[in-house]
């Protein structure tokens, strides 16, 4: 079997050069900054939207890639290397990587938000790199340890699952409730499932394919609505009757960004009930506020995760409460990353994984 | 002097007979329907814009007039007659009369939010009649009683103050936030104040009007700003540069149901800041979701008042915290009940209050 | 086979006469007092530590038994008759009773925490009878409809079952939480179960009997953990080690009254970690109070259930996400209630049912 | 007039030699560790019950002084060098010092609740260093800058004055509620205050001293309670009744410590009310935990204080919402700082402020 290009460099990088062109080139090892970091090989990345659009765009709204940068941010990898203060790592660990490494010391950080820092390093936005490489430092306290287990492919899944998880704590999801999610790729499947962990009674999951909803109902989702071409109200009554959401449902969490979607949401929630937006679509939309204000609903934006949040969506899968495997439905070399990314782009599969650079 | 017309009448009562047609008639009076019921005696109502868009429109959204209903929701009152079971009140006291009657017993009034209660009966709310009449009946426990130190006129004013509470509330304003209210007229105006009776440090209030936002200054506002014809974004950065809000306000509430102050609102908040939509407009508008997203907002919409409000309210009056006084630009007698409509429909004055029927 | 002696009384009553003594004796069938009443079949009734506590002292704390008062309060049944604006239940309905009966007027009451209400009628609770009849009358909001899937038997744990939901919601179990349950019995056990529903990644029973320790991990628990004759910090050492609990639990519930677990309990919760008091004991205890302010401890009573909570209760069980059944140790006839009652008071078994009077 | 002994020296510190033993003693001036250091000279420092502790006892709790420790953290001063990423403060600017510096990277930390981190770095606490010296260094974050309105000697007043604030928010007070203070010391005082500025209606002060109590009330207390030798029910029935309480105090904040204060308040409390512990005393007390239980109470520890407690704390100095200038009884100079902690073991004054080294 031959050898892959990459293996023959010191730190193989995916680095999207500027819109629309990506190439594999070598880059100088990253070296610890402080005692609490740890030096990383990713294993698995998964592909996220945002990473096809940067490739696509150049830019997502007022990030824009004005120098090349590596990609991926949904990485679990093996601690290759320790600081002198690290306590609960040691090399050979396998973790889940939290990309985002915050100031820790603005007020967003310090009341317990770090993902809303206005000084947020995040992997594979403008300008820092992201973890498509052979090495990847992260403070020790970004990583969390994989159970035996769990294996690192489940590791990769974990940055979208904590993205689920910081959506279901936003929307305060508990025993009883009535969620529906507008959405059926792999967020909105997510969603599903951490629902149904913290405890949803019935889970409607919301799209147009008709293949989607067939497996957001093998995977998590009791029930399943298909949007109509019809008024968002009408759209609303039709979901109400058709999934017995009595008064409303209690929850809606749009994993879509369309605005038919999230405005039939609001007319489908009872008084009282909460909206999640975690897609991202067009910037602006027309929006039912009165409606959204005569029945004192609660709106809320969802963006990335905080505290707690990735060390929860690990115990989910660790204790058998979620399964992310199933989401899993392509797997690549390093080298074919570049493939990896069309696919994403031409939406086939769920959740595409690239696997770290062969030594 | 001439004795007034209503004098004569057993109940005489201010009737909206359809759209555009009010007049005063008599109507029998109520009856305690059980034993923790008061009769009161309406002394001063003020006029809500809900009851001119009744007037004038006929209807409010789904609720449409279909037979003759007595107008008025704002008054104060003294107790004339109590059931047998009431503890708290005695013929002749003087109260503040929370005019809805929730049902007590679904899922929204049992959860504490009987403002969501579908069953609602609330006053000059179709079908239900209004409090512009000699008699009213409520139950004990939605009348506060007014201390000495308060006046009627005080005790008409705490029903659009128990908006401001609730809106306030839902805000979750406290010691040292800053604090952007949209709107300059009476409930704006109310929301400045207990804003500043709940701690907020900067209070910027929001209007096109000039002398509008003079009172304001005057009033309760520690600072202000005048909406231009520019873009959302751009009125948002003036506002944030103008008012020295830093990263952007912590809490906006909308009294002005304005399509532009609303856009602007979100543009002009922190992240993880807090909107509040208070003031009613069109039913949908162009709405920035997604920057209400990436900045983890929270946007709730309020409506009328929970338990707790008109308690409060009073006891901000009472205590000096906030004073309502200034608010009342013009006081009408009953007989002159349509001309005191006709002076708010034409935006003159910011409270006008009608005096109970002469006995 | 022979006819029960009850079958020939019109509504056969098991009344607590006066300390020690209990009779079955006839009582007129009570009525629908407001056309929301339903007149109920009550059809197993489970056996509640205080029915117990009433019986053998004639009193708990300041309530008094002083005049005969029908026992039981945790009951399912059949509804016989429905008020004229009943209309979610109809003649036949199997549901779930909630035994109190809140006066929906106080502040209380108003804001949603109907529990604390301090008129509440409460079934077997001086001056009220309780539910050990062939008929009980109950508000239509009281009832929760039992589905097809439930057994009544089944319905009759809905009472301490939604005991356990109140308790677990007041902790604010969550997904990843580690929760330490003091206390075996059967509160003790729904909590366990209740908690794990809740999404806990460890539940730790604690208890003194190795037989109870046995069923709790073979019901609900995933660890437990048997007191020892130590101090207080000496257990919460052991228990924090032997159970893997890191810088201690997320979350502590007391089940037992028992004053060394409460104490060890405070000294087992991490910083910042959350107490709930659930089981009844001796009225004052020798309580580190230092300790728990140093950790800023959250302690919280629990006090029966309020809204919401028997619901969450029934869907629960309904969605199979709790078992219950497993706890029905022992059925007993109507006319052999109180046999029933020896046997709890001798502590055998964990929940004994007692089947509605024969026709 | 005479230079002080102090003067000649470079960076003359208060120390802690050992217990019993002070002296001032020259230090080596502290370096900046990071570029997000500042370098402070502290100006005025007022003595906190826990320096006097550590003098008299040697140690609290399981923090035992084991080596030579400057004591003091009460302090305001000016700052005289800044690190490289300083952005917002400059030499010369005034500041109130946060004396604890946190990990920034535990999950405590992370959560918002930096006050529990186990690796905190608090001034004057064993090993670390307090601030009565001429240098202390500071990251920026926990410097908050003094508007022009505000002394110095209120900046050295804003340590305890973030404690109130920390007390107030865990409990909760908004405008309203009425708050009973137990302890009439500058914590206590200072509860009360920062109370009121919460919008608290009725604000009781409970103490043994009658100068205490007279203080009190003419500082910030609406009403006050002298305790006397009764039983905790007799106490709290007492003083429901005299101060009007009716069902019972919204909430109780303890700044005593003292058992009998503790066990009337937990009677004193209204059903759901909220209880704070703050002030410290015995570790072990007897306490009333089945009527905490029935009443479902919120009974809380508060430590220190959190993000945003300081910068809270000089909002409420410099908007005049409260006052601190009043409690200032005392002031020395830093030569004659070891006579001030024999005042202050005496009891005398409120507080005194030691002032910084002169040059």
């Amino acid at each position: 079997m031959t050898q892959s290009a990459s293996a023959s460099l010191k730190n193989p990088s995916f680095v999207l050069q500027s819109k629309d062109h990506v190439s594999i080139e070598d880059r100088p090892v990253p070296e610890l900054k402080n005692p609490y970091d740890v030096l990383i090989k990713p294993r698995w990345t998964g592909i996220c939207g945002s990473d096809v659009h940067y490739w696509v765009e150049g830019r997502i709204g007022s990030f824009v890639v004005e120098k090349p940068m590596v990609l991926g941010h949904e990485s679990a990898g093996i601690v290759s290397q320790v600081g002198s203060a690290v306590k609960t790592l040691k090399v050979g660990d396998r973790v889940a990587m939290e990309p985002g490494i915050p100031c820790r010391r603005c007020v967003r950080c310090k009341e317990g938000r770090y993902n809303l820092c206005p000084d947020m390093a995040f992997a594979a936005t403008p300008p820092y790199d992201g973890t498509l490489a052979r090495y990847y430092v992260l403070p020790e306290d970004l990583c969390v340890k994989l159970p035996e287990n769990m294996s690192l492919e489940e590791g990769a899944l974990i940055e979208p699952t904590a993205v689920g998880v910081h959506i279901t704590r936003a929307a305060g999801v508990k025993p009883g409730d009535s969620v529906v999610v507008f959405g059926a790729g792999p967020v909105g499947l997510l969603c599903c499932t951490v629902a149904k962990a913290y405890g949803a009674s019935k889970i409607v999951t919301v799209d147009i394919n008709e293949d989607r909803i067939k497996f957001a109902l093998s995977y998590a989702a009791t029930h399943a609505f298909r949007s109509a071409r019809v008024s968002a109200e009408e759209n609303a009554k039709n979901l109400i009757r058709d999934c017995e959401l009595g008064p409303g449902a209690d929850i809606i969490i749009d994993a879509s960004g369309a605005e038919p979607c999230i405005q039939t949401a609001i007319h489908a929630l009872r008084t009282g009930g909460t909206y999640i937006q975690g897609g991202m679509g067009k910037p602006d939309i027309n929006f039912p506020i009165m409606t959204m204000c005569a029945k004192e609903l609660n709106v809320k934006g969802s963006f990335r995760y905080g505290p707690d949040d990735y060390k929860t969506a690990v115990e989910l899968v660790a204790t058998g409460r979620i399964s992310v495997k199933e989401l899993i439905t392509g797997k690549v070399k390093f080298d074919e990353a570049e493939n990896a990314f069309k696919d994403v782009k031409a939406a086939k599969g769920i959740k595409i994984l690239i696997e770290g650079p062969e030594e």
